[in-house]
């Protein structure tokens, strides 16, 4: 069976971020044709044309993990109703220099993660927005919207709901079929 | 006549930014009641909450701009149909921390910037979400999408054409009467 090399990207930068603590139980309940790596995104420079000549490191490293990847799996919070600017600027950073678009193709899938009970929609949608320009084939279902995450985790960062541990493991087996649909098997 | 401190947040970090050339355009054509500062948004840490206990000096200064300004003009290119990473950077570390939202009330006008021929429309309204939000009176009328920005200025950075020096005059103009009407005469 192939095996997915998938890029995970999430949206918080803090230690104890849910939708950190997301990404892990997914990752523990995926197929096991999917590998993962959450990557770095606290540390690239904001996007600036004029570094283009020498890009900075870690511009380059991150567009060669996405390179590298068979497919993305991103998770954001909700900062005032759109996606947190350190994700944005990972996107605007893979996407550049003009002509070579790391994201071009990969197929992808998006959780928002947040305390209340809107559930990061507006993140999710104006993420979508940007994946289409890039030519991110993004599932459109099923759509993860987790709300109410303060009290979803318990003290060793495991799912304490049953139904959402179900909902995740038919996300992430979704997700597989995606990949492979998209990236071919 | 009351003045007006107005603080400019442009979205681009480029030196030859067309959006930068359009705010200077603006506040070489707006009324005298309008002053402006051009804040620096590129130094700002990517927001992350665990930094709030000791937030970063840039993050400290930022927010007392903001704080201290009586409006806002917003210059934003179009990244990805979005707002620049940076851009949104900026908007998030205002915001924060909780309860003490630096933008809160503050009348505001936002021009979009772009190449292109949809003129930065993504951008525009990814924006005008975020600022619902955080509480940023917006003007609505009249719109600014600037396209076509590449033949738009001189080797000075003056613009060339007489009917968008126009528009610009008018719109700072209408700004000038928002700003009266949401901060007080």
């Amino acid at each position: 069976m192939k095996n997915y090399k998938i890029a995970v990207i999430v949206g918080s930068l803090r230690k104890e971020s849910f939708n950190l603590k997301t990404a892990k139980a997914l990752i523990e309940l995926a197929p096991e044709s999917l590998s993962f790596e959450i990557l770095e995104i606290g540390n690239l420079p904001m996007f600036n044309e004029d570094l283009e000549g020498t890009p900075p490191d870690e511009w380059v490293k991150f567009r060669e993990q996405i390179k590298a990847s068979d497919g993305l799996l991103f998770l954001t919070p909700e900062y005032n109703r759109s996606v947190p600017g350190v994700l944005k600027n990972a996107i605007d950073v893979g996407s550049r220099p003009y002509g070579q678009n790391s994201w071009n193709g990969k197929p992808a899938a998006i959780v928002s993660v947040s305390i209340g009970n809107i559930s990061g929609f507006g993140a999710n949608h104006h993420l979508r927005q940007s994946l289409v320009f890039v030519n991110v084939p993004t599932m459109a279902q099923p759509e993860a919207y987790i709300g109410g995450a303060g009290a979803l985790f318990d003290e060793n960062g495991k799912v304490t709901s049953d139904s959402t541990r179900e909902f995740l493991k038919s996300f992430i087996e979704a997700f597989e079929k995606w990949v492979q649909t998209i990236a071919g098997q």
